[in-house]
């Protein structure tokens, strides 16, 4: 019997996704729809496969939205997180299944009722980070108490970054995802873990100042600012007494320092619109967050106002951005300074013809067994193939196609709102990850966490 | 005929402003009546005049509302700005006037034309700042123009701190008004203005880096940091053409660098709740802004954190506010990063007994006259009394007073919602202001602007 899969919002994080249930359509007697707003920007390889159908939805419409969920045995929305609530409520009307790679919003985790008395599985956070993340720390904290250990240290950091053959800029950073979200990340809040037992705070102007390094073997030094609330794991994995929790974002030693001048300057606010932003020259932008002097230089203020060194290697990446260039203009009207500068940033920072990312993933998980203290330490690293076929769509794609078919194939059966932690959902899915390329590697190290018996002197 | 009036809130705000209208009260033919949540809070002296009367009145409790304004001429609101509105409404449904001493609300506005309809004075920002800020600034700027002058540039500023004989302690500062808005002053969007006809942006976390100084004759030097959204005043002030429009908060120097270091600690974040701030030491508060480290002193982290350097005068202001001390403890529940510190601050920060408030405002306009330019600048100067007859109540409450003795006399007339910038309204205020010791002095300066032509060598 075929069944029907309707993927919602078919964007760049899809090539995987889309390619992965295709391929098995017909060992698993799939038929894939696809509906999205605009239709025609589907690649016809895809589109015209003949397991393949094309449908337009705009998921603002009711009746088009209903019309395909409705005809169909499981739902994969791919849209923006914000439209995935319409559709989920349309899922239990119809009662279909779900299947998102989006943080579960307060909205979605008030159908649990429903949800539950229907019988169906809606699974979220079942894409990278969230999902990557959730499915692998907790199979080695599973693996941990198994064995009778108790878990004291758990970080967590995940990085978009660029491959080391296209790593060929200053910042050693390209976008490879929603540069909006990059420009903003970190605001909306204060980070908050917990360090052996206690509480710390990091406000947004000083969070990329409070960075850690991490090695990767073979790939070097990278470095982790805090993500906003690590708190939320605690219950979530059950990692209540656990002394030291922390969540962090990769990129690769010295980005943070330099990104850390457009925080000083306010270049990241998302909050105002700048006035006069149609046609304002770069160097006049950056103007904007000095201050007034009748004869002193854009430079020259710059450097003083945040004391930038006249051989410190910031000042390259500056200008390696083209940022004092007072004839390249932006072309945004009412452009807030986030939005202003996400454009300065993809003048320099877009992923070239023949470049590749790289998803890194890097978890510490410290704990006690037959009362010593040991630390293991696992990372998984992914390259992408091309720009379509990036690591990203990889990461983000492949969970989220392998949760879905063990939905239908009733491998993942306990019905309710939920994330990939429990083992029912996290062991298939690692483990065909796994046959995809996508694993980690485990290295046993000395506890160090952050102990005063422990520290290296 | 007596005149009914009818002040809603007697808090501390209003000793200056009772008195006056009891002074009054005879000649004018007042009947003052005081509608308070707390009437036993008044003071006897007040309550037993005889031409006055204490009533409780809860804002929130329409027929307690409703009494009090239908049975009075006009209605004082002396309450917290967020509880104008109800009272506003209370005023178009029994046609009488209004006086405030708070910024004009966008509900408040949008009663313009119910409020001209019925010939209402609705009378805003009368207090301070705002109040004696537009009165004193708009008179001066009207002067002027009256002489065919043509405005380049004005700057604006005000601040409440301590007489110089009580001003004794490290930071040159008390807390003479509500604790919480000094707190969290300069929050909730980045401060814009204009100079030299470029507008400038500076985020909340540089604020306090980017003040300049002013001198006060008799009273020495002060700094300012910039307010908000000094763009606002273009249009209320008529000054779209000019090239410099800047508003700030003054302190005594030094005062500013010094919060900078609660700023980039995080200290004055007020929009997330500390876990177990109930029974913390000043001392561990402090530590929930600074990195984990098994060995090192909170005061060493903060001082590597910050840069503060062994000999920085700035560390002993923060000695003086006993912020490492592991012994006192914050007793409040469930507080944000901003309630803790303000326990802190008030623990240092109070007015004692004998001691005395002043207040000083500053204004510079700078203009073209004759083909020449020149610069105006003008100060005031107000000290008070005691802890109860602040000049803050005074600069405060005086100007509401007269206003509203005014509009009762017929000497302001136009209707509609409004604020004090036409001659017919500030004229009369001021001149008696002056009578009671509210004066500017002002100078002829040399007008240096921010221009190249005119910057001293």
């Amino acid at each position: 019997m075929v069944r029907k899969i309707l993927v919602l919002g078919a964007g760049k994080s899809t090539s995987f996704l889309l390619d992965y249930f295709l391929k098995k359509s017909i060992s698993e007697q799939l038929l894939l729809t696809i509906g999205d707003i605009n239709p025609k920007a589907i690649p016809q390889a895809i589109a015209a496969h003949k397991n393949c159908r094309v449908i337009p939805v705009d998921v603002n419409d009711p009746p088009s939205r209903k019309a395909a969920v409705s005809n169909c045995d499981i739902v994969v929305s791919m849209l923006p997180a914000r439209m995935h609530l319409s559709v989920a409520q349309d899922c239990i009307q119809y009662q279909k299944h779900l299947v998102t790679a989006s943080y579960i919003s307060k909205e979605i985790r008030e159908l649990e009722n429903d949800v539950r008395k229907h019988g169906l599985v809606f699974l979220n956070e079942v894409g990278l980070d969230p999902g990557i993340d959730h499915m692998s720390a907790m199979e080695i904290i599973d693996r941990i108490r198994g064995k009778g250990g108790k878990m004291l240290l758990f970080e967590s950091f995940t990085g978009g970054l660029v491959a080391l053959e296209s790593d060929t800029n200053l910042w050693n950073y390209k976008f490879t995802w929603n540069p909006r979200n990059v420009v903003i990340a970190g605001q909306g809040g204060a980070a908050k873990f917990i360090q052996e037992g206690t509480y710390k705070y990091i406000p947004y102007h000083k969070l990329f100042r409070r960075t850690e390094f991490l090695d990767i073997e073979g790939y070097g030094r990278f470095e982790a600012y805090a993500n906003r609330d690590s708190l939320w794991y605690r219950e979530a994995y059950g990692l209540e007494d656990v002394l030291t929790l922390y969540r962090g974002t990769m990129r690769r030693v010295g980005f943070s320092r330099a990104w850390n001048i457009f925080v000083q300057l306010g270049m990241t606010d998302d909050s105002y619109h700048i006035e006069n932003s149609e046609g304002m020259s770069f160097r006049e932008f950056v103007n904007l967050f000095l201050p007034y002097s009748p004869t002193d230089s854009v430079e020259l203020k710059l450097r003083h106002y945040l004391k930038i060194d006249q051989d410190d290697i910031m000042w390259e990446k500056l200008e390696e951005l083209d940022i004092f260039n007072p004839n390249k203009k932006i072309p945004l009207a009412n452009a807030t300074p986030a939005k202003a500068l996400q454009h300065i940033l993809e003048n320099s920072w877009t992923l070239g013809e023949d470049e590749k990312d790289m998803i890194v993933m890097y978890h510490k998980f410290g704990y006690e067994l037959n009362g010593k203290k040991r630390q293991l330490d696992a990372n998984m690293v992914v390259l992408g193939e091309d720009r379509t076929f990036t690591a990203m769509a990889k990461t983000v794609g492949l969970p989220v196609a392998i949760a879905t078919l063990n939905i239908l194939n009733k491998k993942i059966t306990t019905p309710g709102v939920q994330i990939p932690i429990s083992k029912e959902v996290y062991q298939p899915i690692l483990s065909e990850l796994q046959s995809q390329g996508i694993t980690f590697k485990e290295y046993q190290v000395p506890y160090l966490g952050y102990n005063p018996d422990t520290v290296a002197g």
